[in-house]
């Protein structure tokens, strides 16, 4: 029993409901399901006019109505519900069908259900996808993930219906089993880092120049013409220039100083830890969002702390003015690097860990459209691994380096100003150290070290030759080969 | 059947020995127990003259060997083997036995198995026991959990062989199920940023003063005199001042600048991340572990970054340096002040978590003999909480706050200095983020809320009135309550 719709969508949230309309739109015949018909029914009677739907009731009914071999794709939420629903469809399926789940599930699950989907003869695709709303309807980025077998048949139809860049999809095979899932969790840490990276640009701002949200909207607009234009610095423009109704002050000024996270930055660090990558933009940025959210911390220290003067000594002249923002957008360009160059190395080493082949350039590439970090800077990054596909270090590509150098006596100049200025930026004074502990030709670990092997006999390695050596320390001193 | 031993001890590699003899040491008849034998045989023939041992060759003989309540010590690798040694003592054990793990547990696996055991009817206590095999043989600290019930038959036992600290035992009782492994592993947290802020200490010294390590050396040993008088600290000082026999130079120059991480500190930082705890300082100590480890990454950063002038611009009267390194022993100050503020923290959140009721105040207690992290400074803390044990934070206790302002002006241009001068500092730089964050009346996180709001319609709270709201943005730009 075969039918004609050639994808499936269960699930019609928001998500669902615009991927859904994504695909007919594109003139793809869509099967669509929801576990209350009544979101379905009012799919097809208010956008039946995108093109073709086939609703229905049962997920039997649903699975019956798509061709072989059947393309389903589930936007629920990640976790429990997403396996109740491939429970579901398990029985209704043929060998050769593609399970495509598009939430944000955590990699572990995706890897999980991909082996025990591939035990009943199923192909399962965990597939990335962001933009959001927005996105879902209009071309969002695509990371899928799964065989290449699966990719074949459904690569194309992700391929229509995800954002173009000069005519290029933004939708790529990315590698087996979790790798699409785990290529859109380094995305999202990647995308905390540069939102904190922009908000610590605009503190800098408010609190060196005294400037109104509206000038510094301003600020970032002009910015966005040039080597920063992105998604996130338009928002930002024009979310500071928005002015609230209710009081005419600026938009900004009246929303609650407490940030939330909603996981994909915390599993991005904790991986990052996993596999002994230095992600630290990433890190501080999640961190960031738990310090503005830890009230009763805050309430503490703002009461017992020395307060400290608020306004940066910068003079009041134009040329100081806008050569102090000159400095600031340059700090911001250069730990944007760092933040990048940190996920990329991430992408890398969870290829290596997990048996993935990751083409980073490719990620670059799918970036640039449709995603919440598409940017024109992401063209350099793909142009990078163009050059070298094993690249160790996106920071020591030529263009990067170049872009940095020029950067580094403004980037310095910030991050000591907000040291002495009192102004909270985590990310860039990391961003920072990590550039300047990458490139140290010695770092103190040595000390760490030979402290670990003083008190815990953990042993340490010699510059001069090869072993691993303990010293009696608590003894004649000797030292012996462990 | 029940025999005459106090205590027992079952895995007799070193770290297992030594607490049998201190066992043994203190009075106790000692039940011992190994895997192999041969193990258990050289214990009694080489440190017979320590006390009581009853040796076993089998589990069952051990057990038999014991007076009830039984009270076995299990001191193997943490996991499998954990594991594997509980299922062999649980048909073996009575109602009301006691089963200690002493090993570096991960603290979910202790919740876990407390809960098993409490099935048997067996009392099961998950303790951390640090100052590596020293400590075991002299006198650790030792932090305990599991049920109040079996402290008070154990308690007074590691009471006697724990550290004392003017006559008082390093060890309490922590709280319930898995309290006493989770204190143990911020415990080992904090070693780590405390390890890291040395360390970066030490690179400040070396680069702005080009002082050698034995130089450096005298300036630790010098600051073990005031208010940082540490284990670590003193451990630092000899480091550096030991020399290397093969080749004369100074030792820490000859070992590798590769640090290693044993997983504790990786723990500590993941589960602060899902606590929401920001412990930067941690975070950026395990993280700089990892950079110092990424070797394709730091020979492809030295290869391709411009290099830097590897000499601060201190100058080179003796009051200009010692007034440096002033300036750093204060920084050093400040940053630990805020790495152990964020790890008590992370202790508050995790007891309202996992329902246990920690004593913050006695746990800084118990950590001032015995184990790594053995300071001078940990009767401030006790004092802080003796004042307010409910206190929100550690920084904004009366005495922190002082000892903190005071140092702020050389805290803040040893930071920016470092910026400027290219040395990287991330535990330093991170720490001092945070001491101007938590204090700070504005966070931009309402830049990060409204961005959140923009583009995925996360909603956002307002300052001046209670409510969820979202404005659409795409639209006419009305907010709504959500």
């Amino acid at each position: 029993m075969s039918g004609t719709a050639q994808i499936g969508v269960t699930g019609l949230a928001v998500m669902g409901r615009n991927l859904a309309r994504n695909f007919a739109r594109h003139g793809y015949t869509v099967a669509v399901h929801n576990r209350s018909y009544a979101k379905t029914e009012s799919l097809v009677t208010e956008h039946g006019s995108d093109g073709e739907f086939i609703p229905s009731e049962t997920m039997a009914d649903f699975v019956a109505s798509l061709e072989r071999p059947r393309k389903v794709v589930i936007m629920v939420k990640a976790g429990g519900p997403t396996d109740a629903v491939i429970d579901e469809l398990i029985p209704l399926l043929e060998e050769g069908d593609i399970v495509v789940d598009a939430g944000n599930a955590h990699f572990p699950d995706t890897i999980r259900r991909e082996a025990a989907l591939k035990e009943h003869g199923l192909h399962f695709v965990g597939t990335g996808v962001s933009g959001g709303e927005e996105g879902a309807l209009n071309g969002p980025s695509i990371m899928p993930g799964g065989t290449p077998e699966s990719y074949e048949s459904l690569g194309p139809i992700l391929e229509d219906i995800s954002a173009k860049v000069d005519g290029v999809p933004c939708c790529t095979y990315v590698g087996s089993d979790g790798a699409g899932h785990f290529v859109k969790m380094v995305h999202n840490g990647i995308e905390y880092a540069d939102m904190q990276l922009i908000a610590e640009a605009y503190d800098l701002l408010r609190l060196g120049l005294g400037a109104s949200a509206a000038e510094i909207g301003e600020i970032f607009a002009q910015w966005n013409t040039g080597d920063l234009e992105s998604f996130l610095i338009e928002v930002t423009a024009d979310v500071l220039q928005h002015v609230d109704a209710e009081t005419g002050k600026a938009f900004v000024d009246i929303v609650l100083d407490q940030a939330e996270q909603k996981g994909t930055g915390r599993w991005t660090v904790q991986n990052g830890l996993d596999l002994g990558v230095p992600i630290t933009g990433i890190a501080e940025a999640t961190f960031a969002r738990a310090l503005s959210g830890s009230v009763p911390q805050r309430a503490a220290g703002r009461a017992a702390l020395p307060a400290h003067a608020a306004e940066w000594e910068v003079p009041k002249d134009d040329a100081s003015r806008a050569a102090f923002v000159e400095d600031v957008r340059q700090a911001l360009y250069a730990s944007k690097v760092v933040a990048y160059s940190q996920g990329f190395d991430q992408i890398a080493a969870a290829a290596t860990e997990f048996g993935w082949d990751i083409d980073r350039g490719a990620m670059a590439r799918i970036w640039r459209g449709g995603c919440i970090i598409r940017a024109r800077f992401l063209n350099r990054i793909t142009e990078a691994y163009e050059r070298d596909q094993d690249l160790p270090l996106l920071l020591a590509d030529q263009y990067f380096t170049d872009a940095v150098a020029s950067g580094l006596p403004a980037w310095r100049r910030i991050v000591a100003g907000a040291a002495q200025n009192g102004v909270p930026t985590p990310a860039f004074s990391s961003s920072l150290a990590y550039y300047d502990g990458v490139r140290a030709e010695r770092l103190p670990a040595a000390l760490v070290q030979a402290q670990r092997d003083f008190f815990g006999a953990h042993t340490y390695k010699r510059v001069d030759r090869e072993g691993t050596f303990h010293t009696e320390w608590s003894g004649d001193r000797t030292e012996s080969e462990a």
